[in-house]
């Protein structure tokens, strides 16, 4: 997301559109224009044209809106009523159709604007100075949409394109979409031999071969490990339960159409393949009798998750439909509230420590003009805000409040990462839940003997793990890190009569996942394929480091560091792999 | 299962119910009698009592039987016509359904055989000298049961007793039937901790607490370590799939109705939850080219199986729904299975080792009458069988054959783990399999470029963690071995004033899983929950042990080991955990 003002981002972008619609109808005067609204990374306008166009006409068409933009001093606004309007779009019955939902059916004057020689029915929201303003833009692609997204609905074209206020920003955007699609993490996780896809196993399904099962590990290892410094204790819960746990949660009233049905042969009860983990949790915390004493309770767990995402919308590993989480929850007095949520903040920047990955925190509270909608009392609610509130504010972590953004249970933290493209993935997030405890009866003893509800925190460190390899393959175009790399070292005897020798370096470098390129082909060759693995380190071995018990040593991303002693290399090895580099 | 022949000691018991029945219907005339056969573990009779009878007549009926048997010399066979057969059992419609069964419909004689006064309806099977080999029989129990087990016919009571040719082995029976009590798994993983079951998730699906959960890694990661040393690579596999997969493997048409089916919102298409890994595997091995050097190509994978299982025969952890297992599948050359099988059974027999296990293992080969219900060709199963048996017969380990017993793919060898009381548990499977990557159409290019089709071996190390932690329960009566205990020392400080040496003493145990029970209450009641706990080690710490910097050193069984110097202790738990005593 841009740092900008919004609303000025906005108006850039929805004035842009016009631009674009103007040209178009000099070029093309026949063309039936809709609408062109401002999106997240630009903007877009829908027109039906007599005669399809291409990609190949974009350049021509922002050619024209070049031309025209020298003209386009200002936007001016004008009231005209539904049937004068329509006179403007004669044949496009689209424009007719919204001028009637404008106009309440022609009761009302609806607004058009004006730059330049063109205007166009419009709310409003346009930059000021468009001839000044406008000038960084540039159309990105077509695709087809249907009119009103309505499938019955006639197809348009829709051009797509985009604006900055500077012509850095515009590069950089341009820039980073280039490099995105190099990045592809789909497309890395086959060269680098991660995951794979079946036709017949199904959409959103990866199969991890041994590659990738082993990043899949670490990634769960790291998190694991931080969490159990802060008492997180590991459990395992089944993936398969009755609708009566979901039920008890509220999740079957509200997220019903997201989890996967599963049928029994010997029953008719519904079942279902669990969305998360918090319900099978709260029967574990319910499983025993507790006291003030025993809390905080704080369960972890990776058993798999699953949901039925729409098969449109799944994305290599981004959104699967079966996938696992560095899932856990706390469950505590009011009073340990504060000292919870740091410590998980505090593991969570841990956590991201060696990914080079910058982040802020979305701060998600009530809607302070819509209270009833949260379940829960407000002065708990108050307080709970407050802390939270407080706890970012002796963080050193950038974060934002966003109102309205809270889930109705509790207020929540979200870490926004930012990749090296500037791109932005909500990963770990800490929410608080004032309400679940309450609907499983959950208890705990207090000092005078008193049954109390605990509340429950959920929280995940790195999110997904899977999801997260595939944020660790676009953020480092699949130079992953040296500990979380499959193969660490490939070695690479330039000649049959250095494999020996290669084998002896193997030997030496005990718990380094180190492999050796024994096959009969060029050099250059194996180097091209180690390279293209991704593999951190190459220790090219030929006769001078035979006699000299060296290693011509290589990084994957073409750096010649020379000839070094294998000691020397080991404990280079040895720090990357304890700072976790 | 006893070692005597099989059909003397089926023999014996079914005899054993003639008895029974002679007995009941000596005491209560009135009561229609049904049948009583052999079962695994002695006999049953099924019977219509007029008035209801409980546990308590029991005794009565054993003391009946005892004084028949002096007069029950031998079995006397006798033939009879259906018409006067029927005249025996007045108003019994049962016997008079067997009798038209027997005779179908009156067309031949039927046998009754007679010993004592007491005869009945028999097709024969009887010991020869009943007076002489009856004597050490035993009642133990009643049971409602469906005549023909069918629940639209009448619930009959059924009588379970058993009968043995020595008093030694009917002691040594009853004394099992008592441990195996007391050792129930289900009620020692609710008394150490391990794991809990919920109406709201469902049957057959354990939730497993923070210590069953650790249990369970840690049998995966001994069997893991282990398969690891001879080539296997841990993948991950989706549990959710296609019925395509299946319909590949030919599981869908086999095992269909073993499997949950699963539905999602967006499409018709059939999905199951997988009950085995080696579909996936196949994608997985099939996902790129493969040379006769890459084989084997080996794969573990410890992602969750489901199978469903009828309610009814869901127990604790021995039958679940939903478990895992170290599940592993090796894609090799025919030449190489020989080696592959080898080092498979010596893993299993290391992975064995830390348990006190007796194990042998069934050879399960094809029927040589009828070979033709098994897939492949005859050379190569023959060639197939011999390797097998000729590596058994290399191995130390007791076996057996079992014609017409192996699966329709190949032959197998399956482990069989024999507890400390003596019964009998299959656990890790090693099964050679010649057809499934002919169906996923999987190859190899051979040294002359020709593309070749590898077989695949299917084996489990301990089987199913879940399961194994079930057995270990059992077979130790809850005394899990000090490296799977998910507590290892317990310290006791005897008062307060004791605790800060107790965290000392914490402090030096670094690496060891020792907690300290600091409550308020007497030494005597924190040494008997952590007995219950099966905790191993109990450090018991006062005044004298403060002043001489020791521990007062007591086991779980109650021996007390007296003071011991802490690096003494360190050191015999160092050696306890390499060892994995």
């Amino acid at each position: 997301m841009n740092r900008l003002n919004r609303t000025n981002l906005n108006n850039l972008r929805h004035s842009c559109a016009h631009l674009l619609a103007a040209a178009v109808m000099e070029l093309w005067p026949d063309t039936k224009r809709t609408i062109g609204p401002a999106i997240d990374d630009g903007f877009y306008f829908d027109f039906e044209f007599k005669a399809p166009i291409t990609e190949a006409d974009l350049p021509m068409i922002e050619k024209k809106m070049r031309e025209m933009l020298p003209s386009w001093k200002s936007f001016e606004r004008h009231e005209l009523s539904a049937e004068v309007a329509k006179k403007e779009y004669p044949n496009n019955p689209y424009k007719h159709e919204l001028i009637d939902e404008f106009s309440e059916n022609g009761k009302k004057k609806i607004s058009f604007y004006k730059s330049g020689n063109y205007w166009d029915l419009c709310r409003g929201g346009h930059d000021e100075h468009p001839d000044k303003e406008l000038k960084h833009f540039k159309l990105l692609s077509l695709a087809g949409a249907y009119w009103r997204g309505d499938e019955k609905n006639k197809m348009l074209t829709r051009i797509y394109g985009t604006v900055f206020p500077t012509k850095e920003e515009l590069e950089k955007y341009l820039w980073q979409m280039e490099e995105a699609k190099k990045r592809d993490h789909r497309k890395l996780g086959k060269q680098l031999g991660l995951f794979v896809f079946s036709d017949l196993v199904g959409p959103g399904l990866p199969l991890y071969t041994p590659k990738g099962t082993l990043v899949r590990k670490l990634l769960q290892d790291h998190a694991n490990e931080l969490q159990k410094e802060i008492g997180y204790q590991e459990v395992w819960t089944p993936q398969l339960t009755k609708a009566d746990l979901f039920k008890t949660s509220g999740h079957y009233e509200k997220y019903k159409d997201d989890m996967f049905t599963v049928h029994s042969h010997y029953t008719d009860e519904e079942y279902f393949l669990k969305p998360m983990n918090c319900p099978n949790h709260c029967v574990l915390y319910g499983s025993q009798p507790r006291s003030y004493r025993d809390l905080p309770v704080r369960f972890s767990d990776f058993a798999p998750l699953y949901r039925d995402e729409k098969p449109g919308e799944l994305g290599g590993l981004t959104r699967l439909r079966s996938f696992s989480q560095d899932d856990g929850h706390c469950f505590c007095r009011q009073d340990q509230i504060e000292e919870e949520f740091t410590k998980v903040i505090r593991v969570v920047e841990q956590a991201l420590k060696p990914f080079s990955l910058d982040y802020w925190i979305r701060l998600s509270l009530w809607d302070p003009t819509n209270k009833e909608k949260y379940l829960g009392d407000p002065a708990t609610w108050e307080k709970a805000q407050t802390t939270l509130t407080q706890i970012l504010k002796h963080t050193k972590i950038s974060y934002k409040e966003a109102q309205g953004e809270a889930a109705i249970y509790g207020p929540k933290m979200d870490f926004i990462a930012v990749d090296s493209l500037g791109r932005e993935w909500q990963i770990s997030t800490i929410q608080l839940d004032l309400i679940m405890t309450k609907r499983f009866g959950l208890t705990y003893t207090d000092e005078k003997g008193v049954e109390q509800t605990p509340v429950m925190i959920h929280r995940a460190i790195l999110g997904s793990p899977e999801r997260f390899m595939g944020l660790l393959l676009e953020h480092t175009g699949g130079h992953l890190p040296v500990w979380l790399s499959p193969i660490q070292v490939m070695v690479i005897p330039i000649t049959e009569r250095h494999v020996e020798y290669a084998k002896q370096i193997v030997e030496q470098l005990q718990n380094v996942r180190i492999q050796i390129d024994d096959r009969n082909i060029r050099m250059q060759a194996k180097i091209r394929d180690a390279t293209l693995q991704k593999i951190p380190y190459l220790a090219i071995i030929g006769d001078k480091e035979m006699r000299e018990q060296t290693i011509a040593l290589r990084t994957r991303e073409g750096k010649d560091l020379g000839g070094i002693a294998i000691p020397t290399f080991i404990n280079q090895l040895r720090e990357h792999l304890e700072k976790k580099i």
